[in-house]
């Protein structure tokens, strides 16, 4: 009877190999080089082994920095306001400014003589960038260059030894994550990516809300971008008379999938604890097919477009290994309100920030979070009075809020929310301090536009995540930001002030500005 | 070489036989009985063949009803205000009321009286309704009964030759829809489903806008269930002490999937002509663990429970055969304001309903609509402000609601959409016309609980539809409401009056109330 069960299982196993041999288990290529196979219908990606004497970067620290050196590169649409955003960060030296076309970056010194600050090098030409990273003077490259020069660019600087700043989205494929992944964990440097909407006063106080458990368990997140982009589609850098598109509408004529995701997926993905104890497992996309953009290339080429990759409207739905799921919508084309769909579903309460800020919590679960309702007949089946709300938003307002949000809205950048991320980045810094992003969380955020064209391509099948952490996703528990004891932000802050100081003094002597 | 290629082509077949037989095309059956198999990742379910004789009931009608004979069957819940609501639609007549419960039946003889119309029929028990369906003197059964019922009774109506009208959802798995498809489409009798949110006025008069090209060509949709039950679950008609949970949470506990769909999918696959021009092609659905569900059952039954089948929040992608995407989610679990998520995304404009009624449409659109714009800067990138907005609305204000909005807001039910429904069902059946929803609508709306399930418990793969017009969803172009000319439709509406005029008279007498 044993040795017939035996000779069964022989047979199933040569039949399934057979079997695997020919379909499941097949490795296939798609055309960005990446390697998978479909297992019991779900499209598995590989992952690469982790390079010898490598190791993770999680909770990753530089050495204090008195001043943060930082070397901007691609000034424009993005950058120049990053530039004049630093000007007001005390212990921050602007030393360089790169851009394709040096005037750009000539320009940009306007912003340094306002400051009083000293003159930057510049940098120019298609390579200028890598003059700039080859500089021993530099802490930080601060990039905000087209998408398709994010990872060059982040590259070049890593393998100089500088910490990188990416602006999104930071990585455009699986194979761009993996190699800045390698060299992050290598190179033992900071690779940060610029996800401001992380810093939105809405998104942070919430955050604040879910991690004190107002809402009970976040079981449900959603984000999007979702921003009608035709006035802006002709501002895009063209390379050339020849280029009628601009950089970016050609990229979404070749790119199917959310190629925008993090703006939508870095606020939710925070409250969910990506990486801190959860993670993305599987995922599933589906796109309505493409009519404006498509027109808007036929308006712009006088032909026919017939192959318009990217769907008018993508949606992406995420289940994580804890049973929570994600949703994440992506539409540039079609004529309706801005709308990040940020919203976060509790066992206990919700918030919902579009198109009206909200939030519907249990009476008893607001008194326990310390607010007492105004009103008797206070339920969950709708929004929360204006009193409430107030009182509920000042009392989980974010730490992070408290120290920059009035400069913030001094200082600008949509809304204020680029400032408290720069502020933020030099405040680690300068402290010693892990960052808020590391460059998993950059990967995770990434990642979604290659897995999900990978999904759309075959069907909608979905597509299991590869594991960035290779293996730590679940080392630290919860998702947090980093802060210095009062002392040593103290003492850092006070240096930070001396050394701007000096250097303001020289730049007064420079632009011959002294009092 | 010819012979070479023959040769290698024999060997791949024969290798991918040995595993499609293995793996991909291997017939499978779920707990529910249906039979399905692997296609390339996508999970096909078997559909029947159309017996012998019968064709589709697509346009059905059925001869000019002078007086609509109904039978009500279950008078819980929603029965009782069905009731009330047709002692106010001239030409019917309410024949006969049926609850598992004598009492419940009984009491609904007060709206009878209230309208003084003669006494209706009173049946009940669990086989009650049987009886009701054999009478000859009714011409539609009109079912309210719980979810697990709403099928027996449809299909022993049916299969007495009466038409019926189904409460929502009308079938719960695929047996059922194929078995309601295949009676209506040999006894050639109307199977109704009543499905309210298709005659809400944001719905009826948005519809009336986007098929007039308001919002260029709609290419998203999105419709959902979102209201947290926690109020009402104690309500639900309970089977004697032993039952903790009452139906409805039972069901719930027992299965997987958008259980409770059609709220949300009917008005939106409306919009989208779906069997009449377009199709929903392909699912995947993606939902939460259970938390709240979970609790609500331990807390009714004293013990653990380790299998509640439906997740907190259900999300369902659907992608149909002409490139547009509908979503639908499902949350009756937690604490959040009531929701149906209705929204249509358009390539030249945009409606939105929660959590604030809203549309956005460019200029020249709306100009060529006919609205002349009131303010200079009108941009898509916010909504119309409110005098546009209530300028489009008056010029789209769909016909039915023009014909019974005043009358229902009186009426009430539902805030009047209920009214509508049942108006608008009795107006096509008074008139020989085709229903506003036919047997293939109620097959493709309920199919999603069983579909999702089907995605969910593998993984979330997609799932393929099947074509429950068997071929036949792409003769009519376009979704229309059917109406019969002023003369025919004058002359049914004085027969109505004329018919309850008398039938009030001998109401009067019997329940001794002549004037």
């Amino acid at each position: 009877m044993r040795k017939f069960k035996a000779l069964m299982l022989g047979i199933c196993a040569v039949a399934l190999c057979a079997c695997t041999s020919q379909q499941s288990t097949a490795v296939q290529m798609n055309e960005r080089g990446t390697r998978w196979s479909w297992d019991k219908g779900t499209i598995v990606v590989e992952t690469p082994e982790r390079p010898e004497g490598q190791k993770s970067v999680i909770g990753l620290t530089v050495p204090k920095m008195e001043v943060v050196r930082v070397g901007f590169v691609g000034l424009g649409m993005r950058g120049p306001g990053a530039v004049e955003r630093f000007t007001y960060i005390p212990g921050t030296q602007i030393v360089a400014l790169c851009d394709y076309e040096k005037e750009r970056a000539e320009k940009c010194q306007k912003y340094l003589e306002k400051a009083s600050l000293p003159k930057a090098a510049i940098y120019s030409g298609e390579k200028g960038y890598e003059e700039l990273c080859k500089r021993e003077d530099i802490d930080l490259v601060y990039i905000a260059a087209d998408w398709m020069h994010h990872f060059p660019i982040a590259k070049c600087a890593l393998e100089n030894g500088k910490n990188v700043a990416i602006e999104v989205p930071s990585a455009m494929n699986l194979e761009e994550c993996w190699t800045l992944i390698n060299l992050s964990e290598k190179t033992r440097k900071h690779c940060f990516i610029l996800e401001n909407c992380c810093y939105d006063w809405f998104e942070m106080n919430t955050l604040n809300m879910a991690q004190h458990g107002v809402f009970g368990e976040v079981i449900r997140a959603q984000g999007a971008y979702i921003h009608n982009l035709d006035q802006f589609w002709d501002y895009y850098w063209k390379n050339g008379e020849n280029d009628k598109l601009g950089w970016r509408l050609d990229y979404n004529m070749r790119h199917r999938g959310d190629v925008y995701a993090t703006h939508g997926l870095g606020p939710v993905a925070q409250a969910l604890n990506i990486h801190r104890g959860d993670r993305m497992k599987t995922l599933v996309a589906m796109d309505t097919k493409s009519v404006v953009g498509k027109a808007l290339v036929e308006a712009r080429t006088d032909s026919t477009c017939n192959n318009f990759r990217n769907g008018d409207h993508t949606t992406t739905l995420i289940r994580t290994e804890n049973g929570k799921v994600i949703e994440i919508q992506h539409n540039v084309m079609t004529p309706q309100p801005y709308n990040r769909l940020y919203q976060l579903t509790g066992t206990k309460g919700f918030a919902n920030k579009y198109p009206v800020e909200g939030y519907a919590v249990e009476a008893d679960q607001l008194s326990a979070s310390g607010v007492q309702p105004k009103v008797d007949d206070l339920s969950a089946h709708s929004f929360l009075p204006e009193a409430e709300m107030k009182a509920l938003v000042e009392k989980y307002q974010h730490p992070i809020l408290k120290r920059y949000g009035e400069m913030a809205k001094e200082v600008g950048g949509h809304g204020g929310m680029d400032f408290i991320m720069d502020s933020r980045l030099v405040y680690c810094l300068q402290n010693g301090l892990p960052l808020d992003m590391d460059v998993y969380d950059l990967a995770e955020w990434c990642c979604l536009a290659e897995l999900g064209e990978l999904s759309m391509d075959n069907g909608c099948a979905p597509v299991a995540f590869p594991d960035f952490t290779r293996g730590e996703w679940n080392v630290v528990k919860g998702y947090k930001h980093a802060f210095a004891s009062p002392e040593d932000e103290k003492a850092a802050a006070e240096k930070a002030a001396a050394f701007t100081a000096k250097l303001k003094e020289q730049g007064a002597k420079e632009w011959g500005t002294e009092k």
